[in-house]
């Protein structure tokens, strides 16, 4: 069965967003449509351009017999701007304030193009480290995990607070909570990190920082890495912040209870990311 | 600035693939290529018949001033026969078997393949259905449900098994869980669904069904109504089934924790979804 331009354009578009980061022999699209290599090169050459030009991302060429191409999810400076200024409107709501500071984010998180946009600035920053594996823990935070991952093509890792059945054997450590100063335990399944992971943390909200400290200390038993640390929002704490080296979208300052009043700003991503690469 | 058709028809195939069941006017296009809406429809055209080729989906026209284009995410019966054979042969290993008769998931809910492709079957069995809202129970259907919902452009909406700070204020109920008969509570914040609203219940795991009840039961203190059922994978209960009406993939029965065996099944969905349409 014999392709035209047109429909090889747009079955190829679809596949190589469905596989980011995966190396696509030529061949592999030659007999797929059964057309020579020479007229895939020239597809791959419009769309590549397409892909730059309508900010779709990056299309990289991998010369050689093991050759091929690979998709990279990108996201440019004007566009990233334009969602985390998006977010911060969307979070300036003194609804959203809840007791202790903290924001009501269900139904941010809740929405798949929302998410979605997260996941693709955050993965754009990560787009060309070499990671194997995204975690977060469990609850808020899986929604943009699960999108970050699948626009890196790695898997998640959920770190839950309790042991269940399912989980299968786990190990735990326990650590302290920065806000609150309490002991508090995480599991994570044995099975689910291979030794010598590189691994992009994700949450949705970071105080202190002590829950992603409980997840380096839970990376540490398993002999893997932290390959990045990326949080939706940030909030600005008196106390001192347990963790440095992250990645931020919004942040939030001047919580104030009682007063319902809040300051919402742009996040470190901005200051952290170099828009001439596009990568952290 | 004018587009080729060929950068037109990447740059509508990856518009269309991120905005399902979205009514797009044929001036959306028109006015963001700078073509006219003769040529923008023959480019319909042919993306239209790509996609039912190569089986991405449907692209249905709305004909007249309101009218427009909308994409539906659509998986053929070959298609979906495949992913289910390819989920039994990964459930069928023992060393998956837990006490209980649970079965480890982790690293199949954690893949973003394969929790795509089954967000795909699942999200085309109700792709012209009237749903509001995904909802799920934490932990481990929200990969699932992102999924599904991202492919129906609707918003996830997830229970939980304890009340957070986070949540805000949340209706609670008590259920009765189906397999061990003892009485457990799920809570859902109050906000995140309003009256009336027609919810697709998606889950990982169902043995006799509790769990699934207990968000129908929490539907019903919303005024929400249930669109539809779907599990990944249902687990024969030699007990009575407490839900009648759903979709499965893939069915275990004859699980046998002492000798380590279990057969697995396709699940009812070949017997629920009729192929000459595609929907339940």
């Amino acid at each position: 069965m014999k392709f035209r331009r047109s429909e090889r354009l747009i079955d190829m578009t679809n596949y190589l967003l469905e596989h980011p980061r995966e190396l696509v022999p030529l061949t592999y699209f030659a007999e797929k449509y059964g057309s020579a290599k020479s007229s895939i090169s020239e597809d791959l050459g419009i769309i590549k351009e397409t892909f730059e030009t309508r900010g779709i991302g990056i299309l990289k060429t991998v010369p050689g017999a093991a050759g091929g191409v690979k998709f990279y999810v990108h996201v440019g400076q004007e566009e990233a701007a334009a969602l985390i200024e998006e977010l911060c409107n969307v979070f300036e709501s003194p609804e959203r304030l809840l007791p202790g500071g903290y924001l009501y984010l269900n139904d941010i998180l809740g929405n798949p193009t929302i998410v979605r946009n997260v996941g693709r600035v955050i993965a754009s920053a990560y787009a060309k480290a070499d990671i194997d594996a995204v975690m977060t823990v469990a609850t808020k935070g899986i929604s943009i995990a699960y999108a970050v991952a699948g626009f890196l093509n790695v898997p998640v890792v959920i770190v839950r607070r309790d042991p269940k059945v399912t989980e299968g054997s786990t190990v735990s450590i326990n650590y302290v909570s920065g806000s609150t100063k309490r002991i508090q335990t995480m599991v994570l399944s044995k099975r689910s990190l291979s030794e010598g992971a590189r691994v992009l943390i994700v949450d949705d909200f970071m105080k202190a920082g002590g829950t992603i400290n409980g997840m380096i200390d839970l990376l540490q038993e398993f002999n893997a890495s932290v390959a990045g640390i990326a949080v939706l929002v940030e909030s600005e704490e008196t106390e001192e912040r347990l963790v440095d080296d992250y990645l931020s979208l919004v942040r939030l300052s001047n919580v104030n209870v009682r007063e319902k009043t809040i300051s919402v700003s742009e996040g470190n991503f901005f200051s952290r990311i170099h828009f001439n690469n596009g990568s952290v």
